[in-house]
């Protein structure tokens, strides 16, 4: 008799949520929210549940992932659970796991679909979706020595003509969302010096901060230049380019003020 | 004055615009729908019409690509125009060229995301979207040679442990919409009897059909099997997974009905 729903709530706030969404929410006998994977920096939980009707409770990442989602799949085999995701939901693993384990124990499960940054950031962009290579993710550097993946996973990239995007690393829970500048000092740090190194300070890459919001700023120069830009609150993203078609470079000159040598990256 | 309104509609029917969206489409002076880049098979435009109370005029591909959406940017130079777009807006070219020309002609242009194909079926197929490669295209094969590309494209992300998105080709004016059964067959005839190729009966890929709708159809099997897997009414994608984390076979087995052999490509 019990399912469990997964309701995107896509990027902003609470009025990216679907009409489709909105409904399931609104049918649902329980309501959680997971709202430390990404940050929804004009969310106000207090008016998603006046807009639904519904009690939403907030569920931590101990809740999540220590107590295995106990309190959502025991709620969902007593009736009809919605869990309310940022973006589009499970593009976090840790989603796909407790679906994984709710099919598992007999419960069923849907997924209603919402924007995510993985679209929505190449869309501000203008670059095209099909030539994205692998992605990644740039890791806070206190927690550890800094992980060469990402330099060198852009660095694969670009020799294959690709763009490659990265998220930046969010600790939700001390309220820190990596911004590109300290994204940019992070990589630059890993690779000053090497000689075959893709993220040198005359790259041009494109930042995109607040996507979906009523003010994102969308941004391509050098990582020099970026590195002084002011993209403002979080959250933010960062996009390196590869070849670029003759479009593309149109785009990130009209659309992200591109300086006009951009054109040269034009394959 | 006036401005250019790009809206999200998702993936499925009129009930996948977000609140947001729904609010810009009710506050304009001139509402267009181009519908002819993606399939959204439960859309009724009569329904969004009467949702919104506004008149929506349906865009042509001459309209847009012929007559370079003069009639949008002449809209939009005199009021507030929304184009409502399937999927996240500008994710095809044909929109990211609009978007450029009324920026260049002093039209002011914003994006109101909705979910995207690409994020939707990652997240269907509980792959881990950071592990995705360049994706492709697969055309329809009368046009001409058939592109080895797509094998090529498949095949060097196989040897990077990387999945590969494929996007079925669509020619709306004629409602023919490419199948997964369809996509396979044209890569077959272009692989078989090749040394190297990854496109191979015994290998695993993963259909999804109708994202976003109510029966979304998942399903992972060998090449050989899914060419009889019965996944019903477009629009569908295909995708070829690499390397495997031991989640994402986890996944594949159980939310896409996956062989249980997928654990061999856990990495």
């Amino acid at each position: 008799l019990g399912e469990l729903v997964f309701v995107g709530l896509g990027l902003h706030d609470e009025m990216d949520i679907s009409l489709r969404g909105l409904d399931e929410v609104k049918m649902a006998d329980y309501v959680f929210a997971e709202l430390y994977t990404s940050l929804m920096s004009g969310l106000d939980i207090g008016k998603l549940a006046s807009l639904t009707g519904k009690e939403v409770v907030l569920v931590s990442r101990r809740m999540l992932e220590e107590d295995n989602g106990e309190e959502i799949t025991s709620a969902a085999q007593r009736g009809k659970a919605v869990l309310l995701v940022p973006g589009d939901p499970l593009i976090a693993t840790t989603h796909v796991e407790l679906r994984i384990r709710a099919e598992r124990t007999g419960i069923k499960t849907r997924v209603i679909h919402g924007a995510s940054i993985v679209s929505a950031a190449v869309a501000l962009s203008g670059l095209q979706n099909y030539k994205f290579g692998k992605s990644v993710t740039i890791p806070f550097s206190e927690d550890g020595p800094a992980s060469e993946t990402p330099c060198i996973v852009i660095r694969e990239n670009v020799e294959s003509g690709l763009h490659t995007f990265c998220f930046l690393d969010i600790k939700a829970e001390e309220k820190r969302y990596m911004t590109i500048k300290e994204a940019l000092e992070i990589l630059l740090k890993i690779e000053e010096g090497k000689r075959d190194s893709a993220v040198i300070r005359d790259r041009i890459a494109v930042g995109v901060a607040r996507a979906g919001s009523e003010r994102p700023a969308v941004k391509a120069d050098s990582l020099e230049r970026l590195l002084s830009h002011e993209f403002g609150d979080p959250p933010h993203t960062l996009i390196f380019p590869g070849k670029l078609h003759f479009m593309e470079a149109e785009a990130l000159i009209v659309l992200a003020g591109a300086p006009k040598s951009v054109r040269k990256l034009v394959d």
